[in-house]
């Protein structure tokens, strides 16, 4: 078996190809260098986790966790131009650099590639494969559209906030662990556990990844705190702050986003911490968290298998701050 | 066996459900607002005719037309962002009435549903048909690209512009046809003849499409004739005309098009007759209309059986002016 580190590296060698013609390069070049930006791989390395929990990599693994990241990539290049943001990783997204509408177009074909790495594998999992991506996929872009409609609302509820996240992003984590399992022969009850391992997580780290917005360790967390606050953009930790302070108390805040003093940042901190918002968010962390660890044990394979999940668990959810 | 016409029938009633569930409405509403807007349903009834050519429709033909149609209204709707259009069949398009981001996702969404039907067929056909489907898709990406590159380029040749029309348009109606034939068991032969048959059948239409625009019969045609002129629209009749006038002529054409004159259709014709761009145009046309038929009849299936798709040919290449 492979520890977590290794399978990425795994991954990323073989991802490290052409996946696309020359011609036309005003359509495939801008796919290759998104593709160059890089990106951890998470989620294709997630696939070949999954697999191999239940057994050896299968060969028919790769193509999946190929199509899986060439769609994550795809939704990245589609949500960048829906976001109108000019950088990702540091680099210019693919709209600022060629133009919306070649844009749109590279990521389609990015999206119909990666269907041609799904139909790659042994035709016994195909249907079963194509179904799972395909209602994760429509998922994915559900998600997008609830989260483009929250920001449009003055109220999102907590649980409406979840399932928006759960669909924008943590469904493709779960639907990932869970191919590789289908490819592994898994049961149909280990399918269910690790899809739930994966989705629970996925919402843990989305919390942590807000609550770290707010509250990190500047140096620890390798960026600037307080990043959503200014944007005023709406996290677990702001719809929950909406939802338990006072009438003053919310009135208040909801005033600061709007007129945007210099010192927010600071303003809207002391709200959180008068509602101890921090500590409720590392609780709910820690419940999905929990959740997210019961359905792993759950799953009926000997527990030395599981290992590179749990450091994939420990390298997502850090419990150091 | 159906005729063209009941096939259009069976496919429009078959067609008429929802495809789409009902929440986020605001990402759903506009997937089945542009279905409302109708379209002639060409390319699943040609699949639905490929199919009949070797043997009584299969039940597998109903969800790859239904795939098909799917997907050429994702194109159309990304089309209509990428070319700014107002209109289609006289409605107000995607993205003008929800909004640029909307439309992206909304087709995004479209085309995975599409793989959903697809995703229906019985086992033995799937991987073919996804491979044909695949590759289909993406060369009208590849055509889209294309012709966005060449209304920025002044000179394009015929070839170019025949490979890029192939693609936009053409190899969608070949495979069309073609998904059809693999479903009915027709062997490798016929495939590429039907394949052949669909996409020389493509060119002669969007030929006579130029042809029309510029020469046709207005009440015949049903729209008032010029408007590619108006637009300096890259066309068969505009490229053959740069390629064969004189100097002279050439530069008195593009002055034409950059100062758009207000006799400015009457003068472009003109240069058109004066180089019997017309005449050219109908032989053209008629040479790819052979094509096409040799290929048809290259089909070792019995005449009676080819009829349907006699009707289509007459369908779409009128003969009457």
């Amino acid at each position: 078996m492979y520890t977590f580190k290794e399978l990425v590296q795994i991954f990323a060698e073989k991802f490290t190809v052409s996946h696309f013609p020359q011609y036309p390069a005003t359509l495939y070049d801008p796919c290759d260098y998104f593709l160059t930006l890089g990106g951890k791989r998470i989620r294709p390395v997630m696939c070949l986790m999954g697999n191999e929990l239940f057994n050896d990599i299968s060969p028919d693994a790769y193509p999946v966790a190929t199509a899986i990241e060439l769609f994550h990539n795809f939704t990245l290049i589609h949500d960048d131009i829906m976001d109108a943001a000019s950088l990702r990783r540091g680099m210019v997204t693919v709209h600022k650099k060629y133009g919306s509408n070649t844009a749109i177009l590279s990521g389609d074909v990015m999206l119909l590639r990666s269907y041609d790495y799904l139909n790659e594998i042994n035709s016994l999992h195909l249907k079963s494969i194509l179904a799972l991506f395909n209602k994760t996929a429509k998922e994915v872009c559900e998600g997008q559209q609830l989260d483009m409609d929250f920001e449009q609302q003055e109220a999102v509820s907590l649980d409406d906030y979840i399932k928006m996240i759960t669909l924008k992003t943590s469904v493709l984590l779960a639907a990932s662990l869970e191919m590789g399992a289908i490819l592994g022969g898994a049961s149909e009850g280990s399918c269910r556990h690790l899809y739930e391992f994966g989705k629970n997580l996925g919402i843990a780290f989305q919390i942590q990844d807000d609550y770290l917005d707010a509250f990190g360790d500047p140096k620890k967390f390798g960026k600037e705190v307080g990043g959503d606050i200014r944007q005023n953009k709406k996290t677990f930790l702001l719809i929950h702050a909406l939802s338990v302070a006072s009438p003053q108390q919310k009135d208040k805040l909801l005033k600061i986003m709007e007129t945007n003093p210099p010192d927010k940042v600071e303003q809207v901190l002391a709200i959180f911490k008068e509602y101890q918002v921090d500590i409720w968010a590392n609780q709910l962390k820690a419940t999905y968290l929990e959740i997210a660890m019961k359905h792993l044990e759950d799953i009926a394979v000997i527990s030395a298998r599981k290992k590179p999940l749990m450091e994939l668990a420990d390298f997502l959810i850090q419990r150091d701050y």
